[in-house]
């Protein structure tokens, strides 16, 4: 008999379709005898001591213990006041890169083909800071702040990215003509970092130029790496790219070993419970989380089935352009998977 | 003999290809007999009283005179402390409103078809402010200012031109769920001047979310208002949507009646002086400069003799996919103005 170590991955289900999803990409984990051990935890922020929003403790711990997470859309109560779940917990857990893989999928059709790129976004400062005031009645400063740290930490992320993902550059991308001293701080930091990634080609860019040239011709992008919020900007743009939010993966890594994977479209209420939703964009990111903790065969698997059920077209959900169920998509991807083992 | 009221336009040729395709539309706009008096300035930035930098007086009169400008390209040189020559305008100006009307042009093949749409971006403000701390070492912020005035003032240029050009939407395109204060302000007064103008639908989406949906299907826009830098990214995307800034006409809109219509592509110095330039954004934005000025015929003419000339395919300049030089193209367009007169 051979024994197969397990490890520990937080399940967050997430609202709405996100038990759904989740169910589905647990099945497939399973089809694929990945060696993952599911500790699910529910998050909806507490009020802790002081009044500060907080993830549940539980969820707080098992994350601590695993450092890695899987997690489905979370709804953000619009209590006055209340944090965007999204921003709480990479708040919690200094999830400083987000990091997003924009790859054609074969028999998906967009305007585009052959994209391959991976959007990385400083995810903790920035434009996002938090801090604003009210200068005079009329007039309102919000402040962007960049650092050194952080600027070199995200730098430095991007090209090791690069560098362990046989990908061969990286654009640093800014407004620094504008925003001399900000963005020039964060510039500065990816030009020094360039300097012991010899084997990685360094480039910068506006991002102005960026959009333009993004929707011309994404091809001649790899890796790029930027502030908050121009990686929100573009990070939405290039899943639009290859077909939206249901087939994009997302990573979120974090100090001290810490990542979250997960998907970023939304909870999608409307049809929540009903098994019509498209477990895709929560799979990939599975996948990319299966990569991060060194299980290369399985995520090859998963992926393959994946995109093979996809381009083959028969057995797809609505969103997708068939007219499957969810648990249809996922038996069709499990049969897959177990054929390739 | 009739007798035909001459309007003066400020032309700036600008530098590189400035010349070339400055040159070209004066012809053009002859051959339409367009009633228009050219009066040629340069503009370089010289430093004033003070050390200020400012653009040359004789230019600064004329425009302050004609209030109608149409410029070619300005190189920024880069000199240290020089400011850009486009921001300088902008502000000598106040040149609040940048204007894109982002139309697919038939015959030139993008991804995309049916693209018509018109974003307007508040040019004086938000993230251009200009204003930057270092707090300490390796931590700098820029400040993004939001004025109520200013926000009103673009909310309502966009309205009115929405109901001006028989547009049915205005989106405002923000990041209130971020910046809440500054971008909240704005979406504010966005919203109170909708009140206004209960002809014109209004909707608010925020930044990501545009870029998303724009790149899968930019049909669904009609007029997107915008604080300053998601103007300056989401007018470039628009533009490669449609094939670039070599076919993408731009004005700005100032206080006091003055508007500069302008090229924003570069100025192309490895082609400057060859006949190789293509003088398209410029023309096109000659075109919005004659629809500003109520010569609606004039406009019509000049645009469907270019458009015709692009959809003919058969004299076009090299970034359009032909073979042609400028002077031959402009000559074919000159052709087609007069046919049509
Ligand atoms: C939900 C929101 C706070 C978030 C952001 O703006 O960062 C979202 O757009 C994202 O990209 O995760
Ligand atoms: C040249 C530069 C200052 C400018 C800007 O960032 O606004 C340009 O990108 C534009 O859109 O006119």
């Amino acid at each position: 008999s051979v024994w197969v170590q397990m490890q520990t991955v937080t399940l967050i289900p997430g609202d709405g379709i996100g038990p759904e999803i989740s169910a589905a990409v647990v099945k497939i984990f399973d089809a694929a005898k990945a060696p993952v051990q599911w500790e699910e935890r529910n998050v909806t922020a507490i009020k802790g001591p002081g009044g500060k929003w907080m993830i549940p403790a539980d969820a707080k711990e098992s994350m601590d213990r695993s450092k890695i997470g899987l997690k489905g859309p979370l709804k953000t109560p619009i209590a006055a006041g209340h944090p965007s779940m999204n921003l709480l917990l990479r708040k919690t857990f200094d999830l400083y890169a987000n990091v997003r893989p924009c790859v054609s999928i074969e028999g998906y059709r967009t305007p585009y083909t052959d994209v391959d790129l991976v959007t990385i976004r400083e995810n903790t400062e920035g434009e996002y800071s938090g801090i604003e005031h009210v200068i005079v009645d009329g007039v309102v400063q919000s402040i962007k702040l960049i650092t050194e740290d952080a600027s070199r930490r995200i730098a430095e992320y991007a090209f090791e990215y690069a560098r362990n993902n046989q990908r061969s550059s990286v654009t640093a991308v800014h407004k620094a003509n504008i925003m001399r001293m900000s963005d020039g701080l964060f510039l500065r930091k990816c030009r020094e970092v360039a300097e012991n990634f010899k084997d990685v080609k360094f480039t910068e860019m506006y991002l102005d130029t960026v959009c333009l040239n993004m929707v011309q011709d994404p091809t001649q992008f790899d890796v790029l790496v930027m502030p908050n919020l121009y990686g929100d900007i573009l990070s939405d743009l290039c899943a639009g790219l290859i077909g939206g939010l249901g087939v994009t993966p997302s990573g979120n890594i974090g100090a001290n070993g810490v990542a979250i994977f997960e998907s970023v479209h939304g909870t999608a209420p409307d049809i929540a419970g009903l098994d019509l939703a498209n477990p895709t964009a929560l799979l990939l990111s599975g996948v990319m989380m299966l990569r991060h903790m060194g299980l290369h065969q399985y995520a090859a698997k998963i992926q393959t089935a994946c995109f093979d059920t996809i381009k083959e077209k028969k057995v797809l959900t609505k969103d997708l352009g068939g007219n499957s169920k969810c648990s249809e998509f996922t038996t069709e991807i499990c049969r897959r998977v177990q054929d390739l083992a």
